[in-house]
């Protein structure tokens, strides 16, 4: 039905620029690791039991660490490189090799070093940070309690300061409060970084962390230390996650990581920030690199289960339909088109989304965008990339491995296992519904801080002033104000839903007024005290997050949009802009239901939106190729037997078979052709 | 924010009446293999290496055999008792076990032993199926091959006939025509079913089924026969899937299973069915049994894990709202809700819609109701209600998995291995989107044997004829005929959504209204030759399926609706008639753009749809409980700690820890609190 490559009259993408681009802004750090990633030393070998399986792991963070590849992000007087956003750009590929393995490093590097660095002082980095670094202790991030996973300033262990001894005593109350889930707990961890509620002089000054050895050289608890195996989990199981419990457990004062909030040798306290709320969420802020590094790898495992399923699509065969004689390549299938190509789309879309993040990340840590502005336009658009990039994958590699049929199923063809090993991106380093919430919230914020009350002329003035280039740069609520009015006339007279200007109008529009909706239904409630406020909450809670998502997805659209314009090749600038309309009105139809029901569309409007999509998907067919090959993974990161070549070989074969058969006049005759000539005998016969 | 249980004025559940309803028409078959399934014995283990998995399944077997339990279906004069109906129903539970081992018993009795039962003749009864039955002979079902497995009617492998010999050639031609995926294949199996082109007299009539010895007692191969191992999949690890090829290898002419088929000493060909193709879907058609299995398996799966994260939720607290001194119960949360409600209504659905489908098997099969009328609706059912109930089941387990947080992830909690068994559901026993079609060609045949050309009075009478109690018993397109013009205006004027009969009027209006469209889109390119006419339909595709999707979920509704008739308590029927509205008024929320892009509900009336939707979830929230229990597993069945209670204690644990504090005086005081008594003094003083 359609040509497998571009040719002719087609545009052609310029697959060397493009591929480039999808590197993002550090580009060397990235390929670096990649290769690492490719080496068979780093990858995953199926089938291992759950031992050696974390063995295996744990042997190849040793080699991450002899290959220079995982310091990056630590000082430069420590042997690192202070280079943020290349050390999350290097991370992330290592998806590729084993998930495991960027787990466990995000564990060791990004949680355990990572806490020791930000929350931590002088003395800690030079105490705690080489022997982090070196892997000479692995250690455990003892943050997550059974009892308490998203709602981290309610955890119940306490960090009681004792002036006697001049010491902390962490301790365990209670089985609800027993730290969980905790990468190298179960085996390897030699210390943790504990969070718990410092409490001096009778009072809880909430959050902090301390630094607590855990294990002595032989392996074994230290004193008033114990804890369990998490066991088997769905995936991820390189990673030994187990559970820590403290008996009045006690270590030197000094091991308190006393950036925000310190206890002198008196037990008082001290705190560079004065409001507990703000500096427990300054504390936890200097994690975000863990939903950051994520949002990349989902990417990745993303771009590669697509890669899989388009280069198999685009060589099974199967049915003939409009000749008899070759069975049709599936990927010209309209429902199997529908059900890859879009998401192709979206895989686009992160990889832009996902730079911006990154480049926002460095940003602040590098200290050059390290403002309130800053640090709040980070961690929303963390907040907002994570779920929609996580889930993403989830629902790709799934789709990739029903593409591939049966053979999608085998473990050597890699989707089923990128798929349980990724499940639980979605619930951990902030739940997807969670943190969707909080975007929820700040839009929320932001409404009320710039419409309330507002008159046209502000309203005006703040809609010009996101059309300017900061509304790329920050990722609070965008507000259309006076040209949605003619925007939703337009967009029921003509035909313009193809252009940027209306994708980007229609996407923002539907934010603002799913905000504002919620925010109506809150106000009064509001006023009827905090019950009746909660239930008012709870009642939008759906809503609010569905809000929060279109952000996400506008805030995705946008940098996607943008990296458009970065391209130089025409051709392919062409092509990238029918996969970023692909992306926006694939958003459009997605909520359809939305645009029609609140007038934004007209029902013609939104067939077209339909029948336009059909069209992109159509264009898009003898590019796909191209478009995989872009992202730039050789055969030593796919691994998948099924998209090697094998399955276009068989098909040769098979075809070859079939044509010497028929060549040869042995071939066998249908019983349908035997019966249709003796009918047309019998005719003949009495005819004669 | 609202109770655990019914209290009060609230209607109560009868979980015992809803529990045997919920057990269907067979009961004390499903029972009796419930029990075993709840037996240690039967269970998986997790962790277990492949090898010790499979060998632990196939003794699994083995008990099975000895507890009679698998037999139900096969002849009496054979130790079976010629229950049909029954038979699937207990296959069905081992689910709750094992998933490996409900696949591999499916495998033995429910392909391998059918094929022999329901393609062979007397013969091959008495010869092949007592070993079959008793598991002395393991078999594979060798029908898909590597290159084709959707498209069976064009395998490769060829069995010619040799008069001279008397003997049939299997053989594989080329390596795409390897049988694959096979269970048994790769190290029980001592025999094989297999499917291949019988040749004879140089014309190939067709796919049959040979009864093939495959390995010695020796486990090596025989002659003439290679094969692999399929090695570690994405789940079902208990199953020895594998490869078979044949070099040509002969069997007697007899074990040709001649039911639809023969060929005599002289090679000459016969058939009771004259038509090839109706005589290939017949053969087909005997097999339709995994099909129905799977829809009631992929039930109880998603039931189960309703169970599990509804149980958790009802216990698991997090985060203070509305009172700063307890935290809520997740349950209570509005988004919590809408991810678990509306897939309990589902799987409540998929109960009343299995019963049915069940029992159109068992009519077919017991010979009752065997006619073309019943078997065409057996395979439409089957067809549309196994994509539905195995992808939900995906969804289900994913978003309890989700729901569960980091437990649902931990093995122990049985969603992430469950899922991964499951996975594959969705695309053997045909795949899904290849069955939504076929169930989509009969939609359009439908549709033009009966509009094409039809008066007003004709579609009248159609319509009338369909809300006889003929719908639903019959599987095919339904029609409003006129009645869809009144309902489209009072839909648009009046608030009667919650009718039953409005939702059956929108549910109904859509499958045909899009069939139409379809069907309107097709006809003009019919006329234009194969090419073009292959080439609209491939435009088309997408839309068709979806056609035939709501086609299914009307057949699920009106399955739901019948059941509700059958319920004699009226609080029971009461709180069963809001989760069949939850139900209806859910799938015309999913699909509301289509009903506003078509007219079929104006804006405010899709704004009201959502309003009571959520109404709904709210009216239920105290009977989630009750629903669940009513599903009748026990602690057995369940098995996963966090559904064990333990939540609940470690809540009351934690809070009665909190309490003593509180009343000991000895609670630190939050830094907030003093920081605010700080400012009040210096206020005081100031004052003072």
């Amino acid at each position: 039905m359609t040509t497998e490559h571009a040719t002719g009259d087609e545009p052609r993408i310029d697959t060397e620029e493009l591929g480039r681009l999808l590197l993002g802004s550090w580009p060397e750090q990235r390929l670096s690791s990649r290769r690492l990633a490719g080496t068979e030393a780093m990858q995953r070998i199926e089938g291992l039991g759950m031992d050696e399986h974390r063995e295996r792991v744990l042997s190849q963070l040793h080699l991450l660490v002899e290959d220079g590849q995982v310091h990056r992000a630590f000082p430069t007087r420590l042997g690192g490189q202070d280079d943020h956003g290349g050390n999350i750009a290097a991370f992330e590929e290592l998806v590729l090799a084993d998930p495991s393995v960027q787990i466990k490093s995000g564990v060791q590097w990004g949680l355990f070093g990572a806490a020791i660095l930000h929350l931590g002082t002088e003395y800690h980095h030079d105490t705690f940070l080489p022997d982090a670094m070196s892997l000479a202790v692995p250690g455990a991030f003892a943050m997550t309690e059974t009892g308490h996973g998203s709602d981290v300033s309610s955890i119940a262990t306490t960090a009681t300061f004792d002036p006697d001894t001049n010491e902390f005593v962490i301790h365990t109350p209670f089985r609800a409060a027993w730290k969980d889930y905790l990468g190298n707990a179960a085996v390897h961890g030699t210390a943790a970084t504990v969070f718990a509620q410092l409490i001096t002089r009778g009072v809880n000054h909430g959050v902090h962390c301390f630094y607590v050895p855990i294990r002595g050289a032989d392996g074994a608890f230290l004193p008033g230390i114990g804890g369990e195996d998490d066991g088997l989990k769905g995936g991820l199981n390189g990673i030994d996650n187990g559970r820590l419990h403290f008996d009045s457990v006690r270590v030197p004062r000094r091991n308190l990581l006393n950036r925000y909030g310190d206890v002198d040798a008196d037990g008082v306290y001290s705190s560079p920030i004065a409001s507990p709320g703000r500096r427990f969420f300054t504390m936890l802020g200097t994690l975000v690199q863990g939903r950051v590094s994520l949002d990349g790898a989902a990417t990745a495992a993303s771009a590669l289960a697509l890669q899989i399923a388009i280069t198999y699509g685009s060589q099974r065969r199967q049915f003939t339909t409009a000749s008899p004689d070759r069975e049709e390549v599936i990927l010209d299938y309209g429902r199997h088109q529908r059900r890859l190509v879009p998401r192709l789309a979206t895989a686009y879309a992160q990889f832009f989304a996902h730079d911006r993040l990154l480049t926002a990340f460095d940003s602040v840590f590098s200290g050059e965008g390290d403002t309130e502005d800053g640090r709040q336009n980070l961690e929303t658009l963390a907040a907002a990339f994570k779920p929609l990039s996580t889930w993403q994958a989830l629902d790709t590699l799934q789709e990739a491995r029903e593409a591939c049929g049966g053979a999608g199923f085998l473990t050597e063809n890699r989707l089923t296992s990128l798929r349980a090993d990724l499940d639980v991106y979605v619930t951990f380093e902030g739940d997807n519904n969670v943190l969707l919430q909080l975007v929820g919230k700040r839009l929320l914020g932001d409404f009320a801080r710039q419409f309330s009350g507002a008159d046209a002329g502000t309203l005006a003035r703040f809609a010009a002033e996101q059309f300017a280039d900061r509304a790329v740069t920050s990722s609070g609520l965008r507000s259309l104000a006076q040209t949605v009015v003619d925007f939703g006339s337009t967009a029921r007279s003509v035909g313009r839903l193809r252009d940027e200007e209306s994708q980007r109008q229609l996407l923002t529009d539907r934010v603002e007024a799913m905000v504002a909706e919620v925010a109506g239904q809150l106000r009064p409630a509001s006023k009827q005290g905090p019950e009746e406020a909660a239930a008012a909450f709870n009642r939008n809670q759906n809503e609010l997050i569905e809000a929060a998502r279109a952000h996400a997805e506008l805030l995705q659209w946008e940098s996607f949009t943008a990296g458009l314009a970065t391209i130089v090749d025409p051709d392919t600038r062409r092509v990238l802009t029918w996969v970023r309309d692909l992306f926006g009105l694939g958003l459009v139809e997605k909520h359809l239901a939305w645009y029609l029901a609140n007038g934004r569309l007209a029902p013609q409007r939104a067939h077209a939106v339909t029948a336009y999509v059909d069209r992109l998907i159509g264009r898009l067919r003898p590019h796909l190729l191209d478009l995989v090959e872009a992202f730039g993974y050789g055969p030593e990161h796919v691994r998948a037997p099924i998209a090697s070549g094998a399955e276009a070989e068989r098909q040769e074969e098979a075809a070859e078979y079939q044509r010497r058969l028929r060549e040869s006049g042995l071939a066998p005759v249908p019983e349908k052709k035997v019966a249709a000539e003796a009918r047309a005998r019998g005719v003949a016969a009495a005819n004669g």
